[in-house]
C-alpha cells in the first residue's frame, strides 16, 4: 500500500509545518509521555482542563483529547464541558476510554461522553470492545454484562467495525497489530514493539498524537491511520535502540523527534 | 543467607508469572515512575482512585497501595474508601507516609488510615519514627510532640519494632541500609545506591512494588523482604551504568525488567 | 562579566552545601521533571498544596514555587493559602504565570495571585507580557485585549522592565535569550539549545530552580540570573550529549546534578 504510506508522510510533514495546538484532558500517569510525545513529534500540546477556562481554550485548539484514565467527578464534569463545547464549535475530539470494562463508573462515563459525539474512539482490544458492549446496553436500557475472556483480535475488529458505523466515527483498537475502521474502510499496521506494552501510557500518549492529525486533516479515517503508521514505526525504530523499557522510552521520543517520511515509506507494515 | 536470596528469586518469578494487579492511589510526583516500575517488573500496574468505583476495584486487585505525598482533603476521602474496602475485603494494602511528621494534617491523616490495617507500612527512618510517634501520641490522645534531630538508624530500628508489634503489620525502613521487621523477625539488606537518593520518588515506586510481592506471597513479612531484595540489588546494578540521577532512572527500568533471580542471588547483601 | 559568573557559581555551591527545601505548587506535567530537577541540582523539592498545611509547611521551606500550568479553582485556592503565608511571613515565592493571556480565567488567576506580592515572576516572552497587560488592565479596571502578534524580544524586555519596576519584584523572560530585570538591573544570558523547547515543563523547572537560589540568597535578581546562568550552561553542555528531546532531557537532570561553578565560568554568555 504504497499510496498509503507516502499519504501518512506527507501528513506528518504538514502536521510539523502547521504545529496544531492539542488540548488534552489526559489522566495523571500519562501527564508528562503525552506532552512530551506531542512536543517531539511536533506539535504543540496543551493539559486545560477548568471548567472555566475550557470553552474559551476549544475554541483556538486544533483538536481536544479526552482520557479517562484517572476518573473522578471533577474531572469527568470538565471533561463533560469539553466534549460539549468541542462538540457544539464543530472541533473534533478523541476519546481515550481508558479502563472501560472495570467498573460501572468507568462504563457509565463512557456511555455519557459519547453524547458529546467522539470523531474518534481509540483503546486497546478489550477497551474497544467494552464499548462496544456499553454502547448495546445502552441501547437496550441496561448495565453491560459479561468480560470477555479472550478478546480475539477478530472479535475485537467486529466489534470495532460495529461500534464506528453506529456512532459515525472513526475506531482504533490497537496492539501488536492496530486496527482501524470507520466502519466502511479499515486497514491492519502491524509496526510497533512489543517492549511498548512495558512502558505505561504509550497508548494514551498515542491517543494525544491522533489528536495532532485530526488538526490537520479532515478525513478521521486517513489522519488516524496516519497517526498509528508513524507511531508504531517510530516505535520499531526506537525498541532497536533500547535495552528495556525505561531505554524505550528516551529513545521513543527521540525518534518522534526524528522520524521522517522517507522512514515512514520504509518501514510501514499493513497486515 | 543463601536461603533467602533464593527465595526472594523464587517470588520474583511467580509474581513475574502471575503478573498481579496492583491498585495505587499515589502522589502526583511518583505517578508516572510508580506505575513504571511495576510494569517493568512485572506487575500489572492501576491508578485508580475514584470513591465511585474503588470498591468495586478493590475487589479484583492483587493489593492496595496508598501513598499520601500530595495530600488533599478530597484524596485523603477517596483512601479512606480504597483502605477501608481493602480491610473489608481481606485484601492486603501498603501504606506509605510520606512526610510524616512534617505537618498535624499529614500526622492526622496517618493516624485515621492506619485504623483500617495496613499489612505494611514502608517510609523512611524520620517518617517511621514519626509513625511511630503518631501512634503513641494517639493511644495518649494527644498530637506527637517533638521532632527527632538524628533518626540514627538503630532508634528507627526500635521504632520500627514496636511500631509492627503494636500494629501487627510489616514495617520497612528504608535508605542506604533498608530495616524490615514484623516486630519478631527482622532484617537488614544492605544493596541500592547512593543516587537512589537523587531520583525523585524512588521510594514511593518502592512501595509500589511491595505491593505486587504482597500480592503473591501470604507471608507480609517474606513478601517485603524480597521487594526490598530485587529492587536494591536492580538500584546497584542499575547505577553502575548511570552517570547521575537522570541517566540512572532510566538504566533502573530498564534492570528491574532484567534482573534475574540469579542477580539477586549473586549480589544480595544481608547487613 | 567575570564577577557574575564567579558569583553565579559560588551561589551554586552555597545552595547545594545548603540544600533548601522548596515548595512546590505545580502543574500535572511538570510535578516529575520539576522534583527531579530540584533534586538533581542539590535542593529539597516537596509538592505540597493542601490548605490543610500549607501555612505549616510555608514556615519551614526556603521559598515557594507557584505555577498555574493545570489550574483549577480548587489548586487556585490552594495557591491562595500559600502565597499568603509566604506574604505575611517574609518568605519569597515565585510566580510562574504559565498559559498567561490565554483564556480571562488564567489572566484573572495571575491578577489575583499578584496581590501576595511574589518575589520573582518567569515565563516566556509572551505570558510576562501578558502579565504587563493583565496588571495594566487591572489598573484601568477592566480585561486585557489584544494579543501581540510578534512578542519581539525588546518588546517583552520593555514590558518586563516596567512590569519589575511597577511590581517591585523581579522579572525574567527567557527563551532562546533570557531577560532578567528588577527594573533598574538588568542582564541577557544566551546559553540554552534550541532542543530545550521540545521537552516539556523545562520553563516549570527552571522556575523551581530560581526558588532554590531564592531560598539562599537575599538579592533576588542575583538570585534569578545565577539561576538561570547555571541552568542554561547545564543546558548547553546537556545538548551536547543528546540525540532528541529524549535523550536530552536524560542528560539535562544528569548535567543539573554535575555542572560545576568552573563549568559556569567557563562557558556562560552574557547578551
Amino acid at each position: 500500500m504504497p499510496d498509503f504510506a507516502g499519504a501518512a508522510g506527507a501528513l506528518l510533514e504538514t502536521m510539523r509545518a502547521t504545529r496544531p495546538l492539542v488540548q488534552n484532558i489526559t489522566n495523571f500517569v500519562a501527564m508528562d509521555i503525552q506532552a512530551n510525545a506531542l512536543l517531539a513529534i511536533g506539535a504543540s500540546p496543551a493539559m486545560v482542563h477548568a471548567p472555566e477556562e475550557t470553552p474559551e481554550f476549544v475554541a483556538f485548539s486544533g483538536a481536544l483529547v479526552i482520557n479517562i484514565g484517572t476518573l473522578s467527578s471533577q474531572w469527568l464534569a470538565a471533561m463533560h464541558v469539553a466534549a460539549s463545547s468541542a462538540h457544539a464549535m464543530g472541533k473534533r475530539w478523541a476519546l481515550d476510554p481508558v479502563g472501560a470494562g472495570a467498573t460501572a463508573y468507568r462504563d457509565g462515563a463512557v456511555a455519557a461522553l459519547l453524547a458529546h459525539r467522539p470523531a474518534l474512539i481509540r483503546g486497546n482490544a478489550s477497551e474497544i470492545m467494552a464499548v462496544s458492549r456499553i454502547v448495546r446496553a445502552s441501547d437496550a436500557g441496561g448495565r453491560p454484562n459479561g468480560v470477555d475472556s479472550v478478546n480475539a483480535t477478530s472479535e475485537a475488529e467486529n466489534a470495532a467495525r460495529a461500534l464506528a458505523a453506529k456512532l459515525g466515527c472513526v475506531v482504533a483498537a490497537t496492539g501488536a497489530v492496530d486496527f482501524v475502521t470507520d466502519g466502511a474502510r479499515d486497514m491492519r499496521l502491524a509496526n510497533g514493539a512489543p517492549v511498548m506494552e512495558r512502558v505505561t501510557a504509550l497508548g494514551c500518549a498515542l491517543t494525544g498524537v491522533c489528536g495532532a492529525f485530526l488538526a490537520v486533516e479532515k478525513d478521521v479515517f486517513a489522519a488516524t491511520a496516519a497517526a498509528l503508521a508513524v507511531y508504531g514505526v517510530a516505535g520499531e525504530m526506537a525498541a532497536a535502540d533500547a535495552a528495556g523499557p525505561g531505554s524505550f522510552r528516551v529513545a521513543f521520543v527521540d525518534r518522534l523527534a526524528s522520524i521522517t517520511a522517507q522512514d515512514v515509506a520504509a518501514r510501514l507494515t499493513i497486515a
